[in-house]
């Protein structure tokens, strides 16, 4: 068996690419640019996936709806930096049938102007606060940039989770709140670790007072935005003329917040930091079959007792409760079967041939470890369930694991530019991710390939000592912040 | 207690219209016409609905996809019928950001025509075959007839499946498991009586061999369409070249069929089925608060002593897994407090005075029978058993008496216009439901205030007598069909 180091993906944009088709998980070939066929291998992951996110978004006090996927150009307008950040990406509707509209309608980039023109008809006292809302939706972003799918596509799918508070304290509770569910989520259950960062000034969500970034750092070392939550202030509320009525009978603004976990993106996100070069690789949980059974035939060989074996085995694992289903491809090597599965990253084989059948035992390949193993088949179903159990701590250990190993931290400026060419993610002493802090970030990027300030982390403080200095101008450093480069 | 028939709703439209604010169901405020808002009491039933239809979609052998939203114009203008169907319901992108497109793209109003722009990829041999997928999708129709939340709005929710089989039997099989889940899952899980009927010649969806859709009864006789499913032959396949080699390497055309159940308007037949004067009903397993606990406070009273019966109550059901919440505004009285669960349809009530907290005795409303009881607290919780386990089958046996006493059975053709007078669906001899019965459509359409044939019925074999004939024309009847008024 190749050991982990062997089998770590050495081009990811050509893995990735690859990928999309041997496992089965999506399809370009539609006839639109940059909207992406989802097939049903990818599409059971994240129908589970859906509804794990809704029941952590119902147990935190948040309430589904569904708002039109159409929004009229006039509440677009109504927030002035939010039409300038989505405005160029819009889709527009404006034909029915052989007729035109007489106002434009977009397609939703992201419903705050949906929501907060509701908001004001449901909110009028403050004992309506707090409004913790959110929608499942696919949203439309018209992107210049190349298209992949899954991490960047012009359709996606999400949650998008828009809530209204009395103060700007309880928002930002909120905010920690969204951190929270996205460790349980995205780290805990898909295994997929992150850093929650802080953006600069300069990097927030268009309308937002701050914005709150979970990059992941996918295997070509590049930094993939994953959940954001953003501080929106009094703006949209403000501008959509959303207010209630405090204790004393008078006017305030609430304050806003939203959240949005991408469905298909954290996705994309999974498989990339999960796979490997024997393919792609998901939680226990996730994976659309759990366990393959494969039998193997030779010639002369009772071919009946054989699938009898199996059937049965598949039967008890059935009543247990796994995803379990049989390869009968009798036309294929073992090999090229074996491969199938290891592809698409079924967490479990029994692979089952004459001798296994004549000494009761049975052959179990686990895609975590990449290890095999022959058991006495009695062992088999503790055996499966202790594999269940760990399954997902395992490969969410390696991917921490690998995680680290691309953060580094560095003291002086060639030493940031010799590791971004690294390809690592770089610590270093920073002055500001106020706008005074731009022209060093601005400097940064135009000194290298295009690396970027992802910000200061929210999970720990990081003080700098009183004598440090930005790696940049030299200036006193306030912060530690995290480079890197952005991939999609 | 008011009886059933005291309780039965008069005027439907009035009745619906305002159930919509009443139990915060959906808001029509939103500004587009047509497009809904819909709220977190309706929504949470829906979630659970598409829940259990995607679970029942997969034990079928269904897999589910996710195709883009936008349908290129090319696309559309392949399947004559379809377009002509179809193209004056078409909402259009034609541009992005400032820019306009070089062809149009179409928001699906269903997705046949992308599905099989996509099937001729994925399909090649005849082991590929059956190919059954379905996606769940928002899909849009420029209606220009009035829109209704629910049940008729210009964006609804469906899952939509696509199906392709070998032969037309295996076709015509898909279709009867498409009624058999429809039973499943409308009749059974949601209390939804309805029948399944082969639709005239003339009242077929676009591009389909034949219809068949489920209609059930609205409390104003009018009958809505449910679920459909359509045998769609080689029409698609042949416009979209989706063809395969069958065993002796032949190219063929494979058969389709899509079936189509609509969550958002299944959901507004259902509260419309059960609904009485009070409020809505629904099913025990759709109802976000299954169980609130009202505490009943009196002057001079000891309110922490009922406070804390309540909590010890709310709990215990919790950790028996029931959505239980009490209703802690002092503010209201009682009568206005149970009014709110009552509209909203909350399955049972649990009202705590003072004097049970001395007696050790509760009071219980259940909704599904309008009944008041009041109980020893130790009797309580195998009593919300019994009532969890029988609740939706009452409502369901309900609905199915209504539902039977709506139809009639009739002779003449002046008894006919009668009964449809009296909003009764009735069920006549008719001389046929292809092309050549048409005109003794048009003619009772025309003598009525627009009733339609609705087709035979498919979940029994009705044949006339020898010498029965057609309640129109006169000529010999070749079975038994259904007319009534169309609702939405």
């Amino acid at each position: 068996m190749a050991s982990s180091k062997e089998l770590e993906i050495e081009n990811f944009n050509e893995w990735f690419n690859d990928i999309i088709y041997k496992a089965e998980l999506a399809d370009i070939r539609y006839n639109i640019k940059g909207l992406v066929v989802f097939r049903p291998w990818s599409v059971f992951s994240m129908s589970k996936m859906f509804q794990m996110y809704e029941a952590i978004l119902n147990n935190t006090g948040h309430q589904q709806v569904m708002l039109p996927t159409l929004i009229p150009e006039e509440n677009f307008l109504k927030e002035q930096e939010h039409v300038e950040g989505f405005t160029p990406e819009v889709f527009w509707v404006t034909e029915h049938g052989t007729e035109k509209f007489e106002e434009k309608y977009a397609l939703r980039p992201t419903s705050e102007t949906a929501f907060y023109f509701m908001f004001k008809y449901w909110l009028s006292s403050y004992k309506d606060l707090p409004i913790k809302t959110y929608q499942r939706a696919n949203v439309f972003r018209y992107e210049t940039k190349a298209t992949k799918p899954f991490l960047r596509s012009r359709e996606f799918y999400w949650y998008e989770a828009h809530n209204l508070f009395e103060t700007f304290e309880d928002s930002y509770q909120q905010v920690l709140q969204d951190m929270e569910i996205t460790e349980d989520m995205l780290h805990q259950e898909f295994g997929v670790p992150f850093i929650f960062f802080k953006r600069p000034q300069w990097d927030k969500f268009a309308g937002a007072i701050d914005t709150f970034g979970a990059d992941t750092i996918l295997p070509n070392g590049k930094l993939l935005q994953l959940p954001s939550t953003h501080l929106l202030g009094q703006t949209f509320t403000k501008s959509f003329d959303v207010k209630y009525k405090n204790a004393n009978e008078e006017e305030q603004y609430p304050f806003g917040t939203c959240y949005g976990p991408c469905i298909s993106r954290i996705y994309g996100g999974m498989i990339s930091i999960h796979g490997d070069k024997l393919g792609i690789r998901m939680p226990f949980s996730l994976a659309p079959t759990q366990i393959i059974i494969v039998p193997l035939y030779f010639v002369g060989e009772d071919i009946e007792v054989i699938e009898q074996t199996c059937l049965s085995i598949a039967e008890d694992l059935d009543k247990l409760g796994y995803r379990v289903k049989i390869d009968d491809h009798k036309e294929k090597k073992p090999k090229e079967r074996f491969e199938v599965h290891e592809t698409k990253g079924v967490p479990l084989r029994i692979e089952i041939g004459p001798k296994d059948v004549k000494a009761n035992t049975v052959t179990i390949y686990r895609r975590d470890l990449n290890l095999k193993e022959n058991l006495e088949t009695p062992d088999l179903f503790d055996k499966v369930d202790d594999i269940a159990e760990e399954y997902t701590q395992n490969i969410r250990e390696q991917a921490d694991t690998a995680f680290l190993s691309k953060i580094v931290s560095v003291d002086t400026y060639d030493e940031l530019k010799e590791q971004l060419l690294e390809k690592k993610v770089a610590r270093v002493t920073f002055c500001s991710i106020e706008m005074d802090g731009k022209p060093c970030a601005d400097e940064i990027k135009a000194d290298t390939s295009g690396a970027e300030i992802r910000g200061i982390r929210m999970d720990l403080e990081e003080k700098p000592a009183e004598e440090d200095v930005c790696i940049v101008c030299g200036r006193k450093a306030k912060q530690f912040v995290y480079v890197g480069n952005k991939s999609y």
